[in-house]
């Protein structure tokens, strides 16, 4: 099959082996997949993968030895759990000690005609949500996992560091809750759809400001220490940014500040699928552009360029 | 007056000025002063501070606005606050935007005869604490300010990273709990204290460990990646210490294993002294030492051995 993949380059590969299914694995051929941040962080030497890249994915399943999902429409979660270990015994599945990761650890991605699906992390897409939204759920629900991990009230002050890709839509599902949101972005473009929403926004940050709650969507190292000083003392600055590399930081402000750092990663689908079937989450506007599989390359070359949005994949097309 | 001053250097000066009182201040004469990790990181320039070190004591109301305070014996807040600010109003007085804090912004400390102590940061000793117990008020009640951040469960695995002055006070305290405690120090006279209480310890970092929360003590940089690598997954790692300069942080390690770190500093004053007064924490144990303030500098470099615990200054000695 066709494959973008990953091995210290990126190649476009015509005769990659089909995805063996697992007992607990459907084969899932993919009709529209995203490029993430961390599919360009990982072309850096994040997390030190070599595979097919993606893990934002939308498809119709093919084969599964629960035979009444085969013909059914599917998104699926990154993470591939054992069920057995301690982490998932407890309820953390995603954090499973034995998890092989999509297009991350040990697990071949979605910028393929085909991927394996473990039928234990595949959700069924409702009728009323289209592909090219579906394509969405798991960056939407990478959002929703900040409002799952910390209480954001209605009566906050709430900085948005960053409108890239995962920004805007972090911005819109922070924006539903009624508090007094900001976005900070240096990309007029991405600020003015957010503007058209009601969102307030400004492309550097301000002085002496004191928000309540931060949360950090810049994608690169920088992002910590600007969103520490947005933030008020005692104040929360949750951090969604997986990069290459270390950062410089002052702990003892930490301690002084006696701030709260959340780190922040994959949240829930079937509350993503809610959203997105609500439609108070605007996704069909941050899709910048969709290129077929055979222009993967092409794909991700427009994906690094600042502010651009969302970048498809639709293998499909030839 | 006799004091202990730091201008990029330590002095003992014997004509240091008596303290200016303002309006809601009172005189007080230090009976008892301890050395805190912070004192010896301000002098290898930790807060960029200049004047009389010092911020632990107990002491004697010589002078108040207040008379019925006069004679009495008092601990004292470090944080003294407007009362006006934003923080302040918000119930966030220990970061008071004007604050100046004793012996680390701009407020003279408790290394000399006399300070001088906002009317509204004092507390009075009840009698059934002796001198050298109340001492401990202000680094006892930053170890509450663990409990009074972060909800820990008797029923979870926490450790505590160094048994150093503060280390031994919160494994005191969170042993209290009932919590699954280990303590980690490399010091074994500090750890046979623990041991004699019931607390488990050791003196490397056990591998594989799986803690719910780890509170880090070390008062050193690296003690932040020790204490990650002992947190499970959606564990809380608590920052306690406070220190000169940068630290390396893996910032995409706390995304990925979606941990909660928590700055905490200064805590609460009134829940110290019931501690105190319930004899349920062993601070006399914790004395290494105490010397008259005139040899405030041998104090200070005893203080600066590894594995010591309290050193104390006692002013009113010749």
């Amino acid at each position: 099959m066709n494959a973008l993949v990953f091995d210290g380059k990126v190649a476009l590969v015509d005769d990659y082996p089909q995805p063996k299914l697992a007992a607990n694995e459907a084969l899932v051929r993919v009709l529209y997949a995203g490029i993430c941040n961390t599919d360009l962080e990982i072309m850096r030497g994040y997390a030190d993968f070599r595979g097919v890249l993606g893990h934002e994915f939308v498809g119709i399943v093919e084969r599964s030895p629960d035979r009444s999902l085969e013909g059914q429409r599917v998104v699926g979660e990154i993470n591939a759990y054992c069920g057995r270990c301690e982490a998932c015994q407890d309820g953390r599945q995603t954090h499973c000690y034995q998890r092989t990761v999509l297009d991350i650890r040990g697990r071949d991605g979605a910028f393929a005609e085909y991927l394996s699906l473990p039928l234990n992390v595949s959700h069924r897409v409702p009728e009323s949500i289209p592909d090219e939204a579906a394509v969405f759920t798991e960056p939407l629900a990478a959002a929703l996992e900040i409002t799952n991990q910390v209480h954001i009230r209605p009566t906050d002050g709430v900085v948005v560091l960053g409108a890239g890709k995962l920004g805007l839509l972090v911005a819109q599902v922070l924006g539903l809750i009624g508090c007094d949101l900001l976005v900070i972005d240096h990309h007029a473009e991405n600020l003015s759809f957010l503007q058209r929403r009601g969102i307030s926004t400004v492309p550097e940050s301000p002085l002496g400001f004191q928000a309540d709650v931060v949360v950090e969507c810049t994608g690169n190292p920088s992002g910590f220490q600007a969103g520490q000083a947005l933030l008020k003392a005692r104040g929360t600055l949750v951090l969604k940014s997986t990069y290459h590399g270390f950062s410089q930081v002052d702990l003892s402000k930490v301690v002084v500040d006696e701030i709260t750092l959340v780190g922040s990663r994959c949240g829930p689908f079937p509350a993503a699928l809610r959203l997105l079937g609500s439609g108070f989450v605007d996704v069909g506007s941050l899709i910048d552009a969709v290129y077929p599989l055979a222009e993967g390359r092409a794909a991700l070359t427009r994906a690094c360029e600042k502010g651009v949005r969302k970048v498809l994949l639709k293998p499909g097309d030839a």
